[in-house]
């Protein structure tokens, strides 16, 4: 696969799903092999930076949920609108609300530029693999407010993208989004 | 004045001062100056957008004034690291703070990336302005915490742009900053 460091336009790519079904695994290797095919200047919003700088002192109630993925989204439109292409995973449970990010992006960089990734996986899996160790603490009603335990996510209905990271690997994942962008000339030059 | 659509890099352009010192107004004109002549990617974070979509909720104290004036300037980084010119407006009344930014800006903009605009007006001058009638109140004891009045403001010690708004024509304050830009090669072409 090879791509060609040419962006017609600035996009959107919207990581969302559960805790641990692999958002952040995912754009992580997308960010990592656009740039190693030459694409340089692709933002990835980064969990922890976002937190730091953007997002701070934010809990779970459903007002600052709305509040953390608005504000991620805002700063994703700004980027779009100066055709920086930007990548993002939060839960971003709430459909409304992700949509509300997508009329922003898309007012900015027209039809099309936000991407919505749906990283599908059940909380049953979610739950399995534990990687942080949130899930047996959520289901032992330590976490309130958790996402697909104690607290709704509710999937998307027509993702442009969507992820089952239970059956395939990470390079499937990977390989679906590259082609998505190359399909929709957002890149160039993809070869098998 | 002719400006050529040429940027080398980003850079951002940090207008700091008293309420009602003229932030809004020079970085409007300067911002409706560079358009005018082609240079249509700069981007001007403007205080109604900035308070509704990313610090809104932020009061007076000290470290809500340093968590808005970090998280302006942290998106401003952003822009500069894709190469997009970025101007904003903030009283920012801490020096630390202020330059907290112009570390975090340079860091990926280059060394003179981060441009301080002192926008020089005394409290006086300012309370005679009084465009929003904040002052009277705030010398009544009716806003706690006003800058400049009940709260600190600590000018810039080596600003690299120094406006003196109560001496000089709007449209001298943004030649002055064109004129900045020009002998730094960010933009080209100014003629008179």
């Amino acid at each position: 696969m090879k791509l060609s460091p040419f962006f017609q336009k600035g996009f959107c790519l919207w990581f969302t799903g559960l805790s641990g079904a692999g958002k952040s695994t995912v754009s992580s290797a997308v960010h990592h092999t656009l740039r190693e095919h030459g694409i340089a200047n692709v933002e990835l919003l980064d969990g922890d930076e976002v937190r730091t700088h953007l997002t701070h002192g934010l809990g779970f109630s459903r007002a600052d949920r709305d509040t953390n993925v608005l504000r991620i989204g805002w700063v994703c439109q700004l980027l779009v609108k100066h055709s920086v292409p930007v990548m993002t995973a939060a839960i971003s449970p709430y459909r409304e609300t992700r949509n509300e990010v997508r009329t922003m992006v898309e007012r900015v960089g027209g039809k099309g530029a936000f991407i919505e990734v749906f990283v599908n996986a059940s909380v049953e899996e979610c739950a399995r693999r534990d990687v942080k160790g949130l899930y047996a603490k959520a289901m032992a009603g330590e976490i309130p407010q958790f996402t697909g335990v104690s607290d709704p996510y509710e999937p998307p209905e027509q993702a442009e993208i969507e992820l089952n990271t239970a059956s395939e690997s990470e390079e499937e994942s990977v390989v679906k989004v590259v082609r998505y962008l190359d399909e929709h000339a957002y890149i160039s030059g993809v070869e098998d």
